[in-house]
């Protein structure tokens, strides 16, 4: 086996009242003027923003504030966080949010440390070489930012050329994370739903590899997909259900932070999200949500490639050893969370021009392949797109 | 729930090939003048130590060397490495071998940045406050060490009076570790099944335990334990069989490093390492057997106070429910792997006398209490004894 890297060195505080040590954890690491990256108005309707200003207050602490982070975070908006944090002499920035205001304050810091426009970073012209440090209160249980390596930032200059490139380097991993269950005790049941869908995806993703699989991180790959669909429906019949958020928001993070592809050959597929993130790129769909919609065709098209591997899964997790069966399985726990298996769940109407379109924005128009499971290139794209689109 | 932290730093890097990168990561830490320290003479003879003198000198580091490490590791070569890193002006601790070597090189750390007698810090007189950098080459899967942030360190001034005492502090986490399965292909098969019950003894510790329980993180343990049971049997049968030695490194090092208890409402009861602690820092006898020989007794002692977490773990891993069963079924597990169930196992005759001395060595003369699962006094751990040995 090839030599792998392992390395998740964000400072975990987990569980209720987390939040609440944002300042003393910020001072602990050398704060002194805090940048509070945030989003919609959620965080300040709950009260959440008052509470952690007044964390940072105690500790004497001072702070500027950039809100308006929006899914698939913009990149004009993170140009505007660079100038802020700069102006006004910060040295952290904190996320306060889910993964799109985490997204957003990484680049914000590799924006500040580099210099120079930040999405040169994120289109591959110039190479990441720091970040200015960075934590997080997370508010919801979903793209594991708060302990991976990766960013993904939308590129909203012209509205006909929309990009959405995402960045897997350590300098990613976040400071400190503070993870307070009951802070997603408000999500509502979609974004919960959307959210459990992307824990199990990160996990399907580095499950669905060909080559070495370490039998240890298997079994703990079904346990993880287990407890997602043991503590969703709980989490959406019962949302401030302390078990259900805290046994999702732990394996939001530890789907995503390296854990559940240690020892194996290599880091996994990544060819659904690679899809997903063109489709939420143009049509600004949820990417839980649009991760569902294509997984169940993803998974008939590459079946071929290692139907063992659908049939230990699926053994694992419904003692169910068929692999086609096993695809069913999950696609009826999506649709009993409420989460579409096919484009037009998402509200979409692709005819032949829109799944060759979204095929070809996925492979850079032919400029690469997708996929490790199975390599993919256009032409599969296209087909797994007519496949979600019931036109195949 | 209160809020607990989750802090694993240490950078991994696994695979077959490992050892060779030492001189490069040392490098990239910024290393110039390393300590390579080490045990007996199976590093030299395997040539392993020479091989990463080589990587070393490929990257121009210059190291000086000091082997003797023995099981249980002892203060008065700690005192000669914190001698020798100081006045050969090293900035870099290298352990090369197993978990006493590592705990060993970490008490020269400490003892290097924080001056006077290293002892001090271990019987609580002085409180750490830095470490040396410390790296590692793993020889062994056994103590976790490599990840953990735990030290134990065995006093030898007196040999009347044995003290063998552990710190646990997140300076103790050490920056990188270089895993590689296949040199542990050559441990005997002795020393791998004590590893082997360590490694299981670490999920334990953390799983018997009052209070909140994690979901997630139990089922987690459950596959940890299962990946034990399954792998111990083939790396017996087969030493260098990599899928053995993959898996039984990997669950040694998420055993011992926090994942195991993440979300937990306490770290968990640790009584069997406080006793095992006492007994081997007597008599010598290899933690790992120590463990085994004395887990029944304290298991069947206990379960009056939660004889359903006993239920939940027989059942995820024997399909066995029965309290009672279970732990006959993990002593069956032992034995099958050459583990003793009892203190007669350890090839040692306790009478009485020899129980109520441990009891009294564990608990500092009736100084402390040990355990959470059952909080154990000195009359407690002198039953167990008594039990293990057969007098009760």
């Amino acid at each position: 086996m090839a030599v792998k890297e392992y390395y998740t060195p964000t400072h975990v505080y987990f569980g209720e009242g987390a939040a609440d040590m944002a300042g003393k954890v910020l001072k602990e690491n050398g704060a002194t003027k805090v940048l509070i990256h945030y989003g919609g108005g959620s965080v300040v309707r709950s009260g959440l923003l008052d509470k952690v200003k007044a964390s940072l207050d105690a500790e004497g602490l001072s702070h500027v504030e950039l809100g308006g982070v929006v899914p698939n975070p913009r990149v004009s908006l993170v140009r505007e966080g660079v100038e802020l944090y700069k102006k006004e002499g910060c040295d952290y920035i904190l996320a306060v949010g889910g993964g799109s205001v985490l997204d957003s304050a990484k680049a914000i810091g590799y924006g500040v440390y580099g210099g120079g426009d930040v999405w040169d970073f994120y289109c591959g012209k110039r190479k990441i070489e720091g970040i200015e440090p960075v934590g997080s209160v997370l508010t919801l249980s979903a793209t594991g930012s708060e302990m991976s390596n990766s960013s993904v930032i939308t590129n909203d200059d012209d509205p006909d050329m929309i990009y959405k490139l995402g960045i897997k380097i350590d300098y990613g991993r976040i400071k400190f994370a503070l993870l307070d269950p009951m802070l997603t005790a408000t999500v509502p049941a979609y974004q919960t739903a959307c959210g459990s869908t992307d824990i199990m995806m990160h996990t399907f993703e580095r499950y669905f590899h060909q080559g070495y699989a370490l039998d240890i991180t298997d079994e703990l790959s079904y346990a993880l997909i287990r407890s997602v669909i043991k503590w969703t429906p709980v989490a959406l019949e019962t949302p401030d259900d302390y078990d259900a958020r805290a046994n999702l928001m732990w394996a939001g993070s530890i789907s995503h932070n390296g854990l559940m592809e240690a020892g194996n050959a290599n880091p996994g597929d990544w060819g659904c999200h690679q899809m997903e993130h063109e489709i939420s790129a143009e049509y600004d769909v949820a990417h839980g949500a649009g991760l569902a919609a294509i997984w169940g065709s993803w998974a008939r098209y590459v079946l071929p490639e290692g139907p063992e591997r659908f049939s230990a899964l699926g053994e694992a997790v419904f003692g169910e050893s068929d692999p086609v069966k096993t695809i069913e399985k999950f696609e009826e726990f999506f649709h009993s969370i409420g989460m579409p298996t096919d484009i037009k769940g998402l509200g979409l109407n692709f005819d032949e021009a829109a799944c060759r379109k979204v095929a070809l924005g996925t492979t850079f128009n032919d400029g690469r392949t997708i996929g490790n499971f199975k390599v993919l290139g256009t032409e599969d794209v296209f087909n797994i797109m007519m496949m979600a689109s019931g036109l195949k």
